[in-house]
């Protein structure tokens, strides 16, 4: 059974500590928020302590935590947890610095603990169906990859601001997502962007509305589009095209009604927002974490992997503002 | 190269002399209709002459006859036109009655001519995929048809009143189409109608919405389902369980084009009219009579196909009223 | 909060088990089993205790009952839970007995007690947005409803024998469905089945597949059809014609991965299992059952409910049988 | 009537001679071919005469002529159709070479003649109906423009090698479509193509798979992505995201058959070719050019629409080659 902290009581925090607490290997043993009563609240749903980060890492008895703080203080948490030998499982991004973060990935290789990054969309059922079809060869050798990534709408421009701009705040799960089907890094990116959606986004310095390019070794290329607006939903959906074949996952409906008048056909709607989408995604991805620590086997998405992602978001965002394409073997 | 003779100018003749046309190995020499104006139009189009049935009929230079005059005339005209030695394809249904269309029946036996009767959605390349499908075993052995036909707006009254009703007028092209598609004849069937659409329909004596459920001596059921009214449009769908799977073929729809708003996801309707989804079929159909009757091969569809899909019709128009099984084997 | 007992501990107790504890509104005390293990097991899971029914029925502090013990307990145990002033939610069937079940009927009525029947499909999200839309006039007056609900696999012989049949045991829930969705009863009912899916079926003296079509007061008509197999897995289809247009329900698919190659276009099946495809209107069942018995409101689905739809399957069995059509009214 | 001299008897020239026929209001008088036996074929089937093109050109009382000969004469058969008075419409491209297309543009506008290009793709149903919503404003201001445009295999790379590469030869279509849609030129352009389907074509100094990304001056971006092989068929989809909605426009299928058994559920795959998918958008291209001519209206597609799908193609072109962006307001 593994005896868990967990660090931030928010909105993701929440979904956490109930994926935490229905495992049947987990137990939610300690909850920190610096809004105290966030941190009582959810404690108290779930037979927990409130206790500060501090004693939380100081606790021997706790093996693993859950960062899901603020991203300004993932860096100095993975550090003190994994110097305190636990087991991490931390939200993305690592950092907003890819140089900060650098420095976190070094210090946790010295510790030799196991750090997860939480790019859950690894775990959704539809995604991880198109990665193990195209695994088992059913497209034959990928040649180009397609990711459509839209937000139902966009954030207020005062979250905007300390985001750290639409590539690493947003486009950075896609980038996993792209590094997690096509199976290696790419070797060139570039990005385009405008705030075509909402002028105040742009005179934030930030886009909105995204496409960036890359290109592998071998000659295939991936293609991400994001939108901080769709109207209808949250719109997550890829595709692979293989040399036997082409690969969709599409996107999950509100429901399987369908509704024919004179007017036309209609039907639902994608869920709307991110928990719906992904709720699933998130237990599978504790389970998964849950299984790598408590039987030792490879953790399926490390901190690399984060940093990796991170390090394609700061060409992009380089890319985007020069309009030069960014050599990523350098 | 077929010649033919077309007897009947209206709408459906008019589908019927394209296909005659168009198809390379058929050519339409005549045509005839009580309304000779029609006929004049319709043969200046393609380049054929005006003349009577009769003189039709007498022509030794002609091979055969699409007969698409009204159905109170379609025995007497198959019946002279085997006795003249042609080939014959007839419009459905071959009579309102069952009596006179066997009388015909015995007639064109004894001629030895080929005669086909036009149930047109056998060659849908839906339902003619969904066949070859379940011919192939790709389901294992068929257990539960289910035939759903709704035509997108009732006739007038006035026509009601002489179609022969709902199930010798329209049901009969779905009693083909389980005939065609379970490769063998119901044993007992039993029919439910009503006027639920419009009462003048029910005051016409006739029903407007109808269920009719058959069973076969192996213990497999087909169920049919028809409206005249279906605002979308023309509804046309089968589903065939079988021991290893299920068939479907659905609907053709007006363009593929998909709509995601606020309000809703919406997509094109199925195609409004029968003209619409049919005219691959009707190509098809007078491609297989041409074949058929050129090549010296059977014919797919025949004059006994067409009596008794009207045996149906007569048994479900007798239990729809009575309210009792039909037992069909007798 | 709802203090509730479980009376069964078996597959479907489970279930209910989880949605009675992640209600924030209910609580679980008391888990009963003809089998200690399997009570002991679940009760530990939960938190609650062990212990007889009778002793959970005496209970003073326990508000609520839900029964979910083999089927030829139930009606006994609705009435003592009544009678102890318990509300009650029980699975379906009330009983195999339309007499047994009346006299419980007349006995709860006395008692004044909320007794509600488990009939689960009316809380899935697919079926409940038809009606939804059905009740808010989307497509005028309905007119014609069509239930296609087949298992993925036929239950073993031994537990055909003791079921009560297919129109009691698998039919039931779609009865009740067809009342839900029509907001009458049918006046006229017949049915036809055949043991076309396993002969040892036949011979225990039950079918497999199943054909049932019912009249309405006003002529507006329903089928419903059966199989024990689908192998594709399990297929709950919903579909209502009106006025004014269509109302389809169709399955949930286990993802949303489409991959199309040289062999086709290929997709996800149904979700092979009534507890993947239901548990989302388990969780809506409860959660409906606890306001009403807390906030007073009325019950959802009511016992009335339960016998309305057992009488149906009675009046089909007998008419399967005798190939006679039944006339609800009397 | 439009009397029509068809110039070029190939596979091309051949489905617009049965257009030209079908058509109430244009005839087929002429037609030429390099390879005379094409020539005489394709006339005789359409009660045609075989002439040279010059005598086609000579001719007055020939009004139009259609052009689909080799892409090398295409500029001057242009010019010399229209000096001598011809309505025309001219397959694309205009030319492999910019500026000799610009050339022959100068040289129409003098003479005044209507010259349209054959982007058939503008006419096909589903691309128009998606055109039609975004003009009227369904899913407000477009923001986001994909295009999918996959063959289904590669052309001999001895076509490759004179075809002008993938740019001018396969995404024109595309930048015709994104011109279309968008409504107005891109400003910037960047591409990136690789020869991961086939190192022949690679050898042959051209890409099999490419992406162009394109920004428009008010900031909307479009995305173009071709390929040279989609084993499953003629890929051809196009999504538009704006600020009230999405728009996607589909695959049309072979067939509506869907087969669910346990190994899954499939479809038909998309039409295989591109002339079964546009053989409708060949047609009402035709019917287009004719009316335009006839009625004296505005051309659907301009000459200098073919001038600006061939400037994209050229400066993609060179972006794929030196990894820049091009600027396309110079």
């Amino acid at each position: 059974m593994l005896k868990v902290g967990l660090l931030g009581a928010g909105r993701i925090g929440q979904v956490h500590a109930v994926n935490i607490a229905n495992n049947p290997r987990s137990t939610l043993v300690a909850v920190s928020d610096v809004f105290e009563e966030a941190a009582t609240k959810l404690a108290a749903a779930h037979g927990a302590d409130v206790r500060s980060s501090e004693d939380i890492l100081a606790d021997p008895s706790i093996d693993a935590v859950l960062i899901a703080t603020s991203t300004d203080t993932h860096s100095n948490l993975i550090e003190a947890a994994a110097a305190a030998g636990k087991a991490v499982l931390c939200e993305k991004p690592v950092d907003l610095s890819l140089e900060r973060a650098r420095a976190c990935q070094a210090q946790v290789k010295a510790s030799g603990r196991p750090v997860m990054i939480g790019f859950n969309r690894r775990f959704d059922p539809n995604f991880k169906a198109l990665k193990d079809a195209s695994t088992r060869g059913e497209i034959g050798k990928s040649e180009l990859l397609s990711v459509t990534s839209f937000d139902p709408a966009p954030p207020p421009v005062s979250y905007i601001k300390v985001s750290g701009g639409l590539f690493r705040d947003m486009m950075i799960h896609d980038f996993d997502m792209a590094n997690f089907l096509m199976g290696e890094r790419p070797v060139s990116l570039r990005a385009v962007g405008s705030s075509v959606v909402d002028p105040e986004i742009g005179a934030a310095g930030d886009v909105d509305t995204a496409v960036v390019v890359m290109t592998y070794a071998d000659g295939r290329i991936a293609v991400i589009k994001n939108s901080r607006r769709a109207v209808y939903g949250y719109d997550q959906r890829v595709e692979l095209l293989g040399a036997e074949g082409l690969l969709q996952a599409n996107n999950m409906l509100e429901n399987t009604m369908v509704k024919s008048t004179a007017a036309g056909v209609s039907s639902a709607k994608p869920t709307y927002f991110f928990l719906e989408r992904y709720m699933p995604a998130y237990a599978a991805e504790w389970e998964a974490f849950v299984s790598a620590v408590l039987d030792g086997t490879d953790l399926p998405v490390t901190l690399d992997d984060g940093i990796d992602a991170l390090a394609m978001a700061e060409a992009a965002t380089h890319s985007a503002r020069t309009g030069k394409t960014v050599d990523l073997t350098l």
